[in-house]
This record gives C-alpha cells, sequence and structure tokens, in this order.
C-alpha cells in the first residue's frame, strides 16, 4: 500500500504545469482549432491541405482495423501497414479535432487499443539486420518514426478517450515503446545520429503528451540524464553554427523532422528552456540553410547518399518550412517555397502560411551564394554554393569540402556539381539504392552503394592512382577535413577554393572553381582549376559526370565498337564500361553536350600526353542495380604534380518543337595557363572575342578577373 | 510590239475575279483585320499570341538587313538566318496589319528587296546533297518552306507597296522562285510527296497573291497540268480515305501545314473548287487522326522517322487545329488542344478559337480507339490505337500494322507501342538524328538512322533469323502490307490482331494484341499474341524496349559484368550490346521495371527452351549517334512454329518523396495456353486470384474474355 501510494506520489510529481496538460498541445492546441476551422474555408493552401488529409482520413476510416504481425521490409505488407497506420492516427487526430465527428478519434482510438492488445506480444521483428534491432519494423527507426506520428494522433484524441482507455494505451502500449526505444535500443537512443533524433523525439513528445517528465528528461539530456546523449547534445554536435548537418542535405532533410517537431513540443510545453533560441536561433538557420542547399528544380544537393528525386516537397520540410515561418520569423521568400511544396500542415503554423500567402505576401525565394561551413565548431571545411541568375534561370555550382558525413558520406573530397536552366549539367549519382523497393536488396541501400556510390570515381573530382580518396576507409576519411581557401560573390563572379591534403597521401588537392559573368542576362561562365601536387608520378584522372547527349568532341576518338571492357577490378572501376578514348594534343580541345534544349561545351587546356576516356556506368552489376551515366575522363599519367584547366560554357538553344537552333558553337577559346605556383594561379581565355585575365591568388585570398582591351 | 501586248493579255487573262486581288486575303483578309485588332485586347489566348509575335517583330525590326550568301546545313549561321528572315517577314507583316504601324511593312519590304535583288546572283547550293539541290539552303525543301511564310509576308505589304515596288520583287525574285521550284526541281514539285507538297503550296501561294492563276493551275494539277502530279494527286495519293498519311505521323505534321495552308488560299480564292469538302472531308480527317496519332503527354506517336520530343505544340499543328476548328466545324474538343498548344495563329482561325475558348467552350479532347486504314484506298493495312482512361491517366496501345511509309518508313511491321500514366512503357527509338545540330551529320539523319532506327530489332515486334523484315529492303517493303484480321473497342476490351504474310520468307506473322479492364478505375492489361507460322525452324526474338528502371526477375539471369559484346553483325544487331541471358524454364515468368513510379511486371509463358536476353542500344555507335536504351528479348531457337504470349500489368506506385510504396507485386499469374490452331488462340490467366479465359476466334472475327468463377 506504502509504494503503491509512493508511486502515485512520484507520477505526479514528474508531471507539467496545469496548461501543458491541455489536449492537444503539440501541433494543434486547444486555443488554435477555434481560428483553424475558420481558416480551412477561408485560405485555399490550407482548404486544398485539410481536404487532402480528410479525403485520407474519410478512406481509412472506412478500413477494418489491420495491425499485422510484424514481418517483411520497406515495401512489404505488414510494412507498409504499420506506417499507413501511423499516419492515418496522425490525420485522423487532426480530422477529429477540426471536424469534431467522433467516428474519425473512434478509428484513432480502436487502432490504439489494437495495438495495445498485441504490441506486447510481438517478439523481435524477424527481418532485423542488427541486434536488438526494430520491433514493429525491421530497423528501431522505424518504430521511432512510428511513435512520433503516433502521439500526436493520440494527443489530438486524448478528451475522447476514458481514463481507463487512456491508461490501457499508455502502460500497455507507449511505457513498452519507450522503453523499446530508451533502455532495449538505449545505443540508439543516445547516438549523435538521426536515428538518435528520431528516437529521442519519440520519447520526448510522448513524455510530454503523457505528462511523464522523467521521459522529457531522458530525450533532452540522454538515458544517463548526464548529456552526453540526447536532443541538446545532438543539436550541439550534429550541427554546424551555420546548421549544416554532417552527413549532407538528404539526411538533414531526414532529420529535420524530429528536431523540428521536438523542438515545437518542448516550445509548448517548457517555453522558460527557449529551444529555438538555442545555439544562436541554431533551427531557423538549419532550415534555412536545407533550402538553400536545393536547386531551382526543387531537389536537394544530391551529394553523399542521397535520392536523387527528393524535393523539399517532401512531408519534413513542409513542416519546416511552416513551422519556422510562423514560429521563427524565417520571412516571407519562404512563402514561394510553401506554395511550390502547394500544401501546409494543417495547424496554427500552416494557418500562418496560408494566410500570408493569401493575401499575397509572397516573395520569391532568396537563394544565395554562400560558403556553409561544416562541423559542430565550423572549423571541419564546408560546402561551397555559386549562384547567379533569376530563380527560372539560374546557375549553380556546388562544390563539396565538408567533412567525411559519418557512414552516407562518399570518398568525394573537393567535388562538384553544376546546375543550369533548370537541370543537372554535371551531376552527382546520389546512392545506389531502390527506396521501399522490396525487390532490391530489401529497399536498403544496395551493395554498390558501397562499391560505386561512394566510391571517388563516381564523382566529379580527381581520382588518383586509381584508388579512392582515403582508400575509401571511414574511419580515416573520418578523422580530416578539406580547408577553405577562399570563397567570394561578387556581381561579376563568385569563387570558391578549397584544398585537401590527406585524402591521398603524397598528393596535395587543391580545387577553384569561378562562376564568371560576362555579360547581363547571358549564361555564366563555369572555370574549374585543379591542381594535384606531388614529389612523385601519378596517375591522375578527373572525371565529369554529364547530363544530355554528347554533340561534339573537337578531337578524334577511338570507339569500342564491338566489345566493352570495365576500367578496373576496385575502387568502382569495375563498375565503369570504357568507351572510347581520345589524346586531344597541344592546345585546347573542347567537347559539346546538348542538354535540355541547351549546350553546354567544356574547352580544357590540352597537351601531347593528355588523354580523354569517355565512360558510361553499369558494369560489375548483377543485380541491375546501378543507373547508365555517362562522363567524360580527363587523364594524366606518370606526372608529379598537374593542373587541370577547364570552362565550361552554356550556349545557345536547341528547340525540337520549333525546331530552331541558335549559338550551337562554343566562344570559349585559347585557354592558355599563365603562372602556376604554390599561391599564385593565372591563366587567360578569350570569350566571344573578348580575353580575360584570371588570377587566383591564395596569398591574398584573392581573385581577379581582368578583360583585356 | 504585238507580243507585249498579246503578253499583257495573257496575264489579265489568267488573273482572278476583283475580290481575290484584295491584300491580304489568305491568313489575313481585309475584313478580318478590324474584328481581330479588337480581339488581340479582347481574348487572352490572342493577346498572348499577339504578344510574341509583336515581340519578334520588334527585335526582327531592330536588326540589320542580312541576306548571306547561302552556305551550310541546318543550324549553320547562313541556314539558320534565312530561316529566320521568312519567319520574321510573315510576322511582321501580320504586326503591319494588325498596328499599322510602317515600320513592320518597312522591314518586309527591305528583307524582300534585298533579296530581290541577290537570289539570282546565287549559284546552286554548295551543300546540297543531290542535283539539282536548293538555293538558298542546302536542300529544295527548304526554299519552299520559305516561299511559303515570305507570301504570306509579302500578302499582309502588298498594299504598302508601289506598284514599281511590287514588280521588282514579284519579277525578281518570286518568278525565279517558282521557276527554281516548279522547273528546276521539278521533279520535287511532281512528286507525290510531302516535299511535293511544299512546292506546290509554294507555288500555288505565290500564284493566288500574285495574280499568277498558271502557277495556281499548275500548283494543283501538276508541272504538265497533266493530274500526275500537283496537290490534288498528293490529296488523292497520300493520305488513306481515313486521313492517314503514309509516311507516319512525324511526316503527316510537317505535312499539314503546306496542305492546311494551301487548301486555306484555294477556299479562299477559288470557293467553287470545295477543296475542304474534296475526299469526304479529307483534311478535316487528316487533322483529326493527326491528334489521334499523340498520347496524352502531347508527343506524336514516334514510329516511323520521328524525333522524339516532337508535340502537338509545334507550329504546324497550331495552323492545323485553328484552321479545322474555325473552317471545318471540327468540334469544341478541338479547344482544349488549343488551349494546351498554349497560343493561336493571329488571323481570323485563331481568333475564333481564342473567343470560344474565352467564352468557356472547352470540352476534353476526346481521344478514341480506332482502326485508321492505311492506303490511298485503305486497303493496306493500317494503325490500331487502343485506349482505356481519362485522359489524366490513360492506357494506349498502338499497333502499327500500316503500309511501309516509303523512304522514311521502318521495318517494323506488326510492332507496337504502350504508354500508360503520361509516359513511354514500351517504347519506339524513333530516328538516329539531331535535327539542326550541325555538329552530328549536319543535323541530318545519321547513318545509324540506316544501320540502327530503322532495323526491326529496334522495334517490339519480331525479328526472325536475325535478319530484318524484307531484309531491309524498302522496295520490297514498298510493295506489300499486313492485313487487319480483327478491330473490336467495347466497354471490358479493345483488341486489335493483324497478319504480315511477305516480310519474312517462309515465316506468316500475326499479332493480337488486347488491352483488357478488368476492373473499372484501375489499370489495364495489355495482352499480346505473337504468332510465328513456318515449316521450317527458325530463331524468333521478340524484343520489348522498356522505359524504367528493372527491379524484378523471377528467374536467374548470367549477367556480364566485365565485358560486353555487340549481339552481332548486321541488321541493327551491331548496335546492341548484351547485357545478360536467362533462361525461365517451364511455366510463367515476370519481369518488373519501376517506370515514373509505378510497376510493370511482363509475365509470359516460358518453357524449357525459352531464353531471355537483356540489352541495351549503343553499339558500332564511333560518332555517339545512338541513345542507350534498354530491352529484353524473348527468344526462341531452332523451332517452326510458336507463338509469345505474355501479359503486361501496371501496378501499384512507389513514391520518392513521400516515400509510399503500394501494390509492388504483379497479380497476373498462371498463364496457361489452352489452344493455338490456325484460326483459334484461346488461353487462361488469373488476375487477382480470378481467373479469365480469352478466345481470339480469327474465323468469326471476334475476340472474348470470360470471367470464371
Amino acid at each position: 500500500m506504502k509504494s503503491i501510494i509512493l508511486a502515485i506520489v512520484s507520477v505526479l510529481l514528474t508531471q507539467f504545469p496545469a496548461l501543458a496538460q491541455e489536449h492537444p498541445s503539440i501541433l494543434l492546441t486547444r486555443n488554435d482549432v477555434k481560428a483553424l476551422r475558420a481558416g480551412v474555408t477561408q485560405y485555399p493552401l490550407l482548404r486544398q491541405s485539410y481536404k487532402s488529409i480528410l479525403r485520407a482520413a474519410d478512406k481509412a476510416i472506412q478500413m477494418e482495423i489491420a495491425v499485422p504481425q510484424p514481418t517483411g521490409e520497406g515495401g512489404s505488407v505488414a510494412h507498409e501497414r504499420h506506417k499507413r497506420n501511423y499516419l492515418d492516427m496522425q490525420m485522423c487526430g487532426i480530422v477529429y479535432q477540426i471536424s469534431g465527428e467522433k467516428k474519425y478519434a473512434e478509428h484513432v482510438k480502436k487502432l490504439l487499443l489494437k495495438y495495445a492488445e498485441v504490441y506486447n506480444s510481438w517478439p523481435r521483428h524477424p527481418n532485423r539486420k542488427i541486434e536488438p534491432g526494430g520491433k514493429m519494423f525491421w530497423q528501431n527507426l522505424n518504430d521511432c518514426v512510428w511513435m512520433v506520428y503516433t502521439v500526436q494522433g493520440y494527443d489530438c484524441i486524448y478528451d475522447y478517450l476514458t481514463p481507463p482507455e487512456r491508461q490501457k494505451i499508455e502502460r500497455e502500449l507507449f511505457e513498452p515503446v519507450v522503453k523499446e526505444l530508451s533502455e532495449v535500443n538505449t545505443k540508439i537512443f543516445n547516438q549523435i545520429h538521426n536515428h538518435g533524433t528520431w528516437s529521442v523525439a519519440a520519447v520526448g513528445m510522448a513524455g510530454y503528451v503523457c505528462g511523464r517528465k522523467d521521459w522529457v528528461e531522458k530525450a533532452l539530456k540522454g538515458s544517463a540524464l548526464d548529456g552526453k546523449g540526447g536532443f541538446l547534445a545532438q543539436l550541439d554536435q550534429l550541427f554546424s553554427p551555420d546548421g549544416y548537418y554532417a552527413e549532407g542535405p538528404y539526411y538533414q532533410r531526414y532529420a529535420i523532422l524530429p528536431f523540428i517537431l521536438f523542438a515545437r513540443a518542448i516550445h509548448r510545453y517548457q517555453p522558460e528552456l527557449n529551444i529555438y533560441g538555442y545555439r544562436d536561433g541554431l533551427l531557423k538557420k538549419a532550415v534555412d540553410i536545407l533550402l538553400q542547399m536545393t536547386y531551382t528544380n526543387k531537389v536537394f544537393f544530391p551529394f553523399n547518399d542521397a535520392l536523387k528525386d527528393k524535393t523539399y516537397e517532401s512531408e519534413e520540410l513542409v513542416y519546416a518550412v511552416n513551422i519556422a515561418y510562423s514560429d521563427m520569423e524565417a520571412g516571407d521568400d519562404l512563402l514561394d517555397i510553401a506554395g511550390k511544396q502547394g500544401r501546409v500542415i494543417v495547424s496554427d503554423a500552416g494557418l500562418k502560411v496560408a494566410r500570408a500567402i493569401a493575401e499575397g505576401k509572397t516573395k520569391p525565394f532568396r537563394y544565395r551564394s554562400l560558403w556553409i561551413r561544416d562541423g559542430a565548431q565550423g572549423d571541419e571545411g564546408g560546402i561551397g554554393v555559386l549562384r547567379n541568375g533569376p530563380n527560372e534561370n539560374q546557375a549553380c555550382l556546388v562544390f563539396k569540402a565538408a567533412s567525411q558525413g559519418m557512414g552516407h558520406g562518399h570518398f568525394d573530397r573537393l567535388n562538384i556539381l553544376f546546375f543550369d536552366n533548370n537541370v543537372e549539367v554535371f551531376s552527382d549519382y546520389g546512392s545506389a539504392r531502390f527506396l521501399n523497393i522490396e525487390t532490391k536488396s530489401g529497399g536498403r541501400y544496395t551493395r554498390e552503394n558501397d562499391t560505386w556510390a561512394k566510391q571517388t570515381i563516381a564523382h566529379n573530382t580527381l581520382v588518383v592512382d586509381g584508388r579512392s580518396h582515403f582508400n575509401a576507409n571511414l574511419k580515416k576519411a573520418s578523422a580530416t577535413a578539406p580547408k577553405l581557401l577562399q570563397f567570394e560573390s561578387n556581381d561579376d563572379y563568385q569563387v570558391v577554393s578549397a584544398i585537401e591534403e590527406y585524402a591521398v597521401p603524397d598528393v596535395r588537392l587543391e580545387r577553384s572553381t569561378i562562376l564568371f559573368h560576362p555579360e547581363k542576362n547571358a549564361p555564366s561562365l563555369l572555370i574549374d582549376v585543379f591542381r594535384a601536387k606531388s614529389d612523385k608520378p601519378h596517375r591522375y584522372e578527373l572525371p565529369f559526370w554529364y547530363q544530355g547527349h554528347l554533340v561534339y568532341n573537337s578531337f578524334p576518338l577511338s570507339v569500342n565498337t564491338n566489345a566493352l571492357k570495365a576500367l578496373g577490378a576496385d575502387f568502382g572501376y569495375q563498375h565503369v564500361w570504357l568507351n572510347a578514348t581520345g589524346n586531344p594534343g597541344n592546345g585546347n580541345a573542347t567537347l559539346t553536350v546538348l542538354n535540355n534544349k541547351r549546350f553546354y561545351s567544356t574547352t580544357f587546356l590540352s597537351d601531347s600526353t593528355m588523354k580523354v576516356q569517355l565512360v558510361t556506368s553499369g558494369a560489375g552489376d548483377p543485380n541491375f542495380n546501378i543507373r547508365s551515366e555517362k562522363a567524360f575522363i580527363l587523364l594524366k599519367e606518370n606526372v608529379d604534380s598537374y593542373s587541370f584547366l577547364s570552362i565550361t560554357e552554356p550556349h545557345g538553344s536547341a528547340d525540337p518543337v520549333t525546331e530552331a537552333t541558335a549559338g550551337a558553337s562554343p566562344q570559349v577559346k585559347g585557354i592558355k595557363m599563365l603562372e602556376d605556383s604554390d599561391y599564385r594561379i593565372s591563366f587567360e581565355f578569350r570569350y566571344k572575342n573578348v580575353r580575360y585575365t584570371v588570377e587566383i591568388n591564395h596569398q591574398d585570398k584573392k581573385t581577379t578577373i581582368t578583360k583585356n582591351q
């Protein structure tokens, strides 16, 4: 009896102030609901967003309650059913709040009670890949996501439930799930990693909703409450001071949702923690930087492990943009993004966004040229983003000089990506993965993600002696980062320059790229200087993976027409077919590609021993997991040091509908190296018959481009 | 003196009635101009169309008059300049009529006088490929196009010119050009071919505008006035009674413009000829059939020589749709197309279209399932088009059982193309050509158009013994056509079936395809039966060129991972890399492809000796003229007769943005042949656990699909 009383007291003591015990309280609050009910009839974007979840909720409540025994991987029936269920619970909860119709609450209740009934009878997931693994899904991560959504649904129907129902759900479902996340999978829970964030968000949000301060504290400070793990440590260590997330944009997108949702819950329940102000407004910066790492086609820069068709239309970014706009004063240009997302979250944040758009406050999204620092302290390299032109026709160069990015990082120091005219010009392969396609390695990363997608040759950066950077050793690669030499952005050009000293033994890699605008309202030139410095002879290969179709080569190519062979045996070379080789000879050489109705000519400095290889990805691929992509590779063999110098020029147009072609001839000519010393590179070229001299000076950290009359 | 008088009398006698001597009189008429001036301010589509040509005209009048000495091929400076000039003359003429501003007329005048000054000093074109070839352009065809546009510009500024100016232009420019077209290139002029149509339209339209009845008569009846050539003979012989043009949709699109323009001129000047009523309203049918040969992504079915990105947004179709709507009562569903074209011609026809759209008369375009007869008499095979579903999500099967289609025809008897979900599923390569890309064979068809694109293996039809149909002999192929066996379209399915008896010696080819809709609002199944009948053993290969990425094979594949070889040495096989082979064994086998977020599973009847080859196009291609495309080939060796039986099933979805996958498993199972006799094919299969029996009966010309309980 005494112990029972003590237990009750202890529960009471760990609860939050009265305010916080109102439900709902996370995305929706009781106060918001009235305004929201009016808003869904007033503001088009909110109206259609509500209609869309209403449709889904109506579909959901007509389905049988199905809580199948867990089995199978991504894409399998049980997996997709449990995913569906958590989305349904969240949506039906919201619709219940807006419409007041009990049938929606009833559906959530039934699902929750069914889960409560069966959850504890399930063994560990039969398809788990590592121990302990997930319970409801093959990996613990999905169990966490399930909780993040489910607890929102529970929050919305809390008042609809009887106390015994709540008790059953909290005791027989949420408590065991929290235990599963924070104790059984304690390693993940305490990890400084996006899986850890999903886990602490799940436990922390459940803690707020269920009034369990102990769960919240664990979520904030780690399971040992020592601050070594948990949300705050993740905020400290996973982001750079600029808001860059170490794994890169694809995972920053994925991680932003639990960060934003949990932060929102903290903001609601414990405003005194000032979580939005944490680390000088880090979360707002993180949302901004994430959007700055998209191109005008909405797609995230696909470096590191990334699905290439992932856009800012994804769910996570709808939450992030809405909450950043509503809670963090992120500026009216965010409304441009929200408009293009085409929906808002049905919550007070979404209401604010939809209202502002309806009031005509939208401004074009302000894409910027910037250097984004990586590393918790901002001292582990970074990402250079160079942009020019209006949002409708923007040139964008991405320069990757960041740290490795943990297990999802690729071995691609000083890699570049080039976008123009709303498409990829020089592209990154992204990851080798067919997400949720069960027939493709269970929807997980395929073997070729390691053997191909991560290897250096799959990227637009220098490969030395046919080996990947750091010999593709994650631990070694994680120990160091490249260093910024210069970054500048002005009206005439943007420049970013960095060195990498550790990726290749004995070789110092240095790259400088310039986005140069010789004329107003005309395409920008991409000037690229890649220098390799060494005392010993090496084989240097600089690939340019391009999109489009090769339409011109200024030098003869010897083409393999009857038989193809793989380019090598390891470090990704086993996945590359060699189509052709050429010797451009002394002087300048040009390759022209036609891509999305525009020409792209790369003119490069050549010499008597330079070779060019044309290649296609897809060799060594017994399961057809690799897309067929094309590259030209500039190749120098047996040289100590070498500087690759090229200028890529977008030009002209070829319209198949009107059958009009214009400006098909490249205008860059006469590239000549003037000086190539340790701290100074100087060269000249002609463009439309005007001579320009470029000097990149690393001592003064300055680049000048002079127009010669 | 006497001869001068006689000449004058003769000119007077050959002129048209007073009415016709008004200018302008073709696309614009003096009467229209007032309504049009009001219309360009009233109706959005006309307003923006006018704005767009106004912008172009304003740009044009600011340019120097440049009439360069002819040289170079498609895409070259002089070629593109002369193209620009004729477009500018037409546009400035129209803008002069609408705006009344003389600067536009002045620009046309200057260009015309400049042409008149230099035209007769030019030699034959230096880049001509055949004799006599063109004069202004490398081929005579472009000279004809030049005249068709230029004479419209002249018509618009006729009244602005002084009589001596007119005389100079007509005597020193148009007369020599007409002579060039109708006498120097008399063979083309009299040809029953789209080049001939451009030529007679040029001469005929010039005849009307210049009041030269002799030119008109030649244009209508051929240069000998015997009716063996000329416009009427072309209308008689180039179109089938259904309005199908023998070369296929790509060239029907190209040819439709001179047909429609010249017809419009005839209609204006000689209404008594009732040209719109000719051959039972042939021209209206031709426009309709042309649109029926597009898919919902706007693209023309790309069979025969065709650029794959050609859509009905092209100039020719804007003219055709506008004039068909305004002059031929073609129906309000044409406004759907006009709306999607996004512009109208600035003329009374465009005015009618823009007004009707502004008045809300648009109806969704009525895509139909139909059998389109080929051959002047309608007895040379045809094109089957099977469709199902709403315009937003339509399944469409194209069955090519037409005649050869002259020099632009491909050797692909009984070829099929399958579209679904707004994309290609089983695709046609189209032509191997980079139109107007001068670095690519001067923008002409590349060598690979003959060696690859035209060959049978490049298509989704049966190749026997590794040789193309008719051994790729155009003359032999042109002598015969396939024959229709059945065509039917009802609520549950569409079916088309045809035989080809001459393409392969000793082998009779017979194909039946069915688009079957087992459920409402669900994807259609494509059922395909390809029968080869012979008394002697043969090698049969049935390729399916697919778009998308292979994600599942139900049987093991032996993959060439280190080296690829070309599949053969001739008939297009030299252009195909062999990636993998497999032996599916007895029973059913399945290949699944993911394409535009939807799965496509082809399940086929297999046996112990069936082989499957996975291939990629692009071998034997020293100039990189071939796109990389993928196919699976069903292969039977050393059999007399064989029936390939497959069912292709669109299913499920995989959305990378929401990361939701559904319906990833194919539902077609248990395909079993029940009877395979001369006039009857009967088989069963299960779909979603329901058993269906299909009977294709050629004696009764009837197909039945029975649902078995």
